[in-house]
């Protein structure tokens, strides 16, 4: 192994600097970094290989900061490896720096923002499936704490890990004992850690994580491993090791040193030279060439006269596309058959991933595989993101390229009842900034949007149907992120009802009931409900002859369709009238439930009547 | 052990009816009845201790059915158990029945509504923690799925469990190898589970899960358990099983049988007796007696020239209600020193559940909580409640009484960086129907809302703040669910501004600062979310010189207060301006990043000053 000596020293200027930056920025997490700083420093002096000029080469190991808090190691380590000048870390924290609180995509080393605990041993396994798939070198390193394995996600990850036998994914066990509020559920009983991660199908390795000799076997270990298995190297850690004051200590979670501690800090780590630096291994020069990323297009036929459930063609969609779009991977919890992404399983099952019933970790690997250049499309019943929200926030956060598909949105999906109805699904995915929300409601629409969604960047989402719907459209019908498509109009319009989805179906049939009456109202079908297009409600409002515009959605009224409308229409003298689902369903028909839900034909005609009255 | 021909008989009742209500609503999942129909047939009619006629005596043993979607086999358990007629079981999932697709509270003997997997576990750890420190002699029984195993809040579950020590909970792990979509992760591994059990501390019991006497066995054991180790039945099972033609086969998940279909699988079963009865165990007579709900309030004294954090004063509000509501129960993830759940804690430790960093576990752990009269407080960072999102919807479909605590709301609170700031929340808990949403803007009004949420029955939110503010209000203020207060008023005020929390302390700065303009604003402190006093702020517009009211909030723009105030006003003809936050925020002071989200003081007054010019 390398001179301990040396490696010593470069761990004690890491310790300075974990601790100089948080004192700096008066906040921060310094005795967290300290339990982790002798295992990072032999990681990244002798076997973590990168090109600092290229983080995104495909060649490059990757480093995965799970217990995000310990940010302030992750930026000396990359500052000791030579990418800035260590007194840049006296801006962690400040406005404007890319050294943030927790790490963000800012700090260009990041793979995934961290800070909310338990998500990136999900995301290293995505990584790592990436690099198992197309058979690149690189290892996948995750530091994760010890009170962040309590979270269900880590176990999740450690199950798929083992079962895609991902055995260049090695996760890095810091366990200090000591979490934010008190000792953890196991403290330093290790054998606790060891049992659940073998039992969970990893090779495991106990260590002291002070131990430098002890550290390095076990990386090496670890670096040489192709069992098929997935490693965890258990640590037993010390908080605040290497400071006397610290080491240990309960209360000093969260807590910078002030100047004076700082300074009785450092004169006991004694003399420290500034100018070590990591000897990063290199990466090969050859670099994978990447699948271009290419404009997707689609175009399906269908019988005009036949009925389509969205989320049917959606998988059919998806799967044309991916004839020609290599970057397209299909993710799922056990619901394919449902989300008929089981279409793209049986075209490419070499970019389909089974995540079984676990969708905090199913988002989080998408987080990965977007990491690396990946387009993946995350599909399950919308009622079942909320299963992963705070997963879909960080992955926002992380600035992830991911399509969301959520199948049986709204009480129309009828007899499962209302644990399986997506009835939040806009609030949550809408509040999040620049997230896309599409809803088609027939088959022309979905084959013209699922390709929009390819070729935006970003987070977007797409709510299909469980129930068939008629064709709407022509085939050489245009759609648009922000449009929206008038399927109703004549000169002397009533007023203006704006639906999305399963609404416009009913609205349709409402408007054929209210002709009778000699009621005349224009219909939108608003298939891009973030953005919404603004423009064209406007223009309806002040050609019909009321200036109101009715929404009618199959989702809760807060935070829904019906929102985005008022408030991009805030300014404009337009009375919005909401119609949407106010109380908990039931089971029951489709038919019964969209009418106790008071958003189906019957409701919306009775709507405008009482309005025109 | 009882008679085993008797025992098979009942079994063959048991399939008879989850066959025969399921083909009737010609929807539901018979097969996943059927693997799970021996074991529950032994333990209803030798184990089940349960009082027909009251369902929520404290001595009743608790099923909690987590694979939700076996939802006809619940009912056919408790037809047989004599609860109704079984022929009433033929309005499965119908519209207006209370049997519905999966468990909900309409059907009494429903511990929690299931449907979203992977919940029942911690729903029945709550359960059984009663119990335990209650010294109540009943049993919790969980039956779960294997797909479900998947999900990580099980495991979550499952170190909660053993951590502690709850010997008097029992789960039964029905592995029969087959998920909605194809085979499980391992099958019929037992191995598998028993390792992962095990190592998590259980004490695990494999059977053969059509094997009687085995069953009785395991069942007979894990009745007696008392080594401080909660019990796993891992039982193999055949999906089907019981109709040759069902058993083990792909493609039978969720699909009822035709009539031709029924009408051979009940000739394989042969001869039924509609008339045999499970023989319940009786609760013993003896009933605590529960603590009385009672109303509460609290009237701490603070200094007005003092400045407090609102998250600090709802821990002495909290712990000051414990003093007489005994049915008060604090739950944390490892935060209670930021949240302050920690003074509870240490007044009432027989009250406190240290659920460690594991929010999904805490959230259902709640729903058992409530379910036998406890009065949960779950608190967290606000952003972390995302991460049980799922839990929450379906803790309100539960129609639990929880009231949840979320700090560190939005931008303000600074350093720390976007992971850890709730910025959503206001959107998911708003989106759900009737969530009380509140958020006091200062000590007193902290003081007096705490009780409020205690003496509503249901679910509600209180967002509470990192840095500090003034004293807004006198001792003897009142304040009420669907309240405001109008802290800044004259007689000739140019507009209103409705604000909530930190920006009610920004918007009296702004109001100071455009006094020196000669402008006046009418300022609205919405403590209440939601609902909101539409009523005030419709007075407010009217009485201004401008019929506009601007909304600011330390929340995104979609879905927030902003949202509610607009919705509510719909109707009105005021002009509703909306300032939010819009962006992904960063590392900075409070006040960088107020100022960054543009919900500061200074954009208050650029605001109104564009308005008014």
């Amino acid at each position: 192994m390398k001179n301990i000596e040396l490696l010593k020293e470069k761990a004690k200027l890491v310790r300075k600097w974990c601790m100089v930056s948080t004192t700096e920025a008066n906040s921060g997490h310094p005795t967290s970094c300290l339990s982790i700083a002798d295992i990072t420093t032999v990681l990244f002096d002798k076997y973590f290989t990168f090109d600092l000029a290229a983080p995104l080469k495909k060649y490059n190991d990757r480093f995965v900061l799970s217990k995000g808090h310990a940010a302030p190691l992750l930026y000396t380590l990359f500052g000791i490896a030579g990418a800035y000048p260590l007194e840049n870390l006296k801006t962690l924290r400040k406005f404007g720096s890319q050294f943030e609180g927790h790490p963000v995509p800012k700090f260009k080393y990041t793979e995934a923002a961290t800070g909310s605990l338990g998500q990136g041993l999900s995301v290293g396994a995505g990584l790592a499936l990436v690099g198992k798939r197309e058979k690149l070198p690189f290892k996948t390193y995750v530091v994760l704490g010890d009170g962040e394995l309590a979270e269900g996600q880590v176990w999740e990850a450690a199950n798929f890990a083992s079962y895609h036998k991902l055995d260049n994914l090695i996760a890095i066990l810091d366990i200090n004992r000591l979490a934010q509020s008190g000792e953890t559920m196991f403290g330093h009983h290790l054998n606790e850690y060891s049992d659940r991660f073998k039992a969970f199908g990893f090779e495991v390795i106990e260590i002291d994580g002070h131990n430098l000799e002890e550290i390095d076997k076990a990386l090496e270990k670890a670096h040489r491993n192709t069992n098929g298995k997935p490693v965890a190297i258990i640590a037993e850690t010390i908080k605040g090791k290497g400071i006397s004051f610290l080491e240990d200590k309960a209360g000093w979670h969260g807590k910078p040193l002030n100047s004076e501690e700082l300074k009785s800090a450092l004169q006991e780590l004694g003399d420290i030279d500034d100018s070590l630096r990591f000897e990063l291994q290199m990466t090969e020069k050859t670099e994978l060439t990447d699948n271009p990323q290419q404009q997707s297009f689609s175009k399906l036929k269908f019988d005009k006269n036949k009925e389509y459930a969205t989320r049917e063609i959606f998988g059919q969609v998806f799967t044309e596309l991916g004839k020609s779009n290599f970057n397209l991977y299909g993710l799922d919890a056990d619901v394919k058959n449902s989300t008929y992404t089981l279409d793209f399983l049986k075209a490419y099952p070499e970019r389909f991933v089974e995540c079984f019933i676990a969708e905090q970790n199913m988002v989080s690997v998408a987080v990965g595989l977007s990491r690396l250049g990946k387009i993946p499309f995350v599909a399950t019943f919308a009622a079942f993101f909320t299963r992963a929200a705070d997963q879909i926030r960080m992955a926002r956060v992380s600035e992830a390229n991911i399509k969301f598909i959520g199948s049986h949105v709204g009480v129309s999906i009828g007899e499962d009842g209302p644990s399986q109805m997506g009835l939040e699904d806009i609030a949550f995915f809408g509040a999040e900034p620049d997230v896309i929300i599409l809803q088609p409601s027939d088959a022309v629409s979905t084959d013209k949007l699922v390709p929009l969604m390819v070729n935006h960047q970003g987070i977007s989402y797409m709510r299909t149907l469980r129930p068939k719907t008629p064709i709407l459209y022509g085939e050489d019908e245009t759609f648009k992120i922000g449009g929206s498509k008038i399927v109703q109009q004549s000169k002397n319009d009533n007023l203006t009802i704006a639906a999305t989805g399963i609404t416009v179906i009913e609205a349709l049939k409402a408007a054929e009931e209210l002709k009778k009456d000699d009621i005349k109202v224009r219909i939108v079908d608003c298939y891009s409900i973030n953005p919404i297009d603004a423009e064209t409600l406007i223009k309806c409002a002040s050609e019909t002859d009321k200036s109101i515009i009715i929404t009618v959605e199959d989702h809760y009224a807060h935070g829904g369709f019906g929102d985005f409308v008022a408030s991009a229409l805030a300014n404009e003298k337009i009375e919005i009238i909401k119609m949407a689902v106010t109380k908990i369903s039931s089971s029951g028909e489709k038919t019964q439930l969209l009418n106790a839900a008071e958003i189906d034909a019957k409701h919306i005609i009775k709507k405008v009547k009482e309005i025109l009255k």
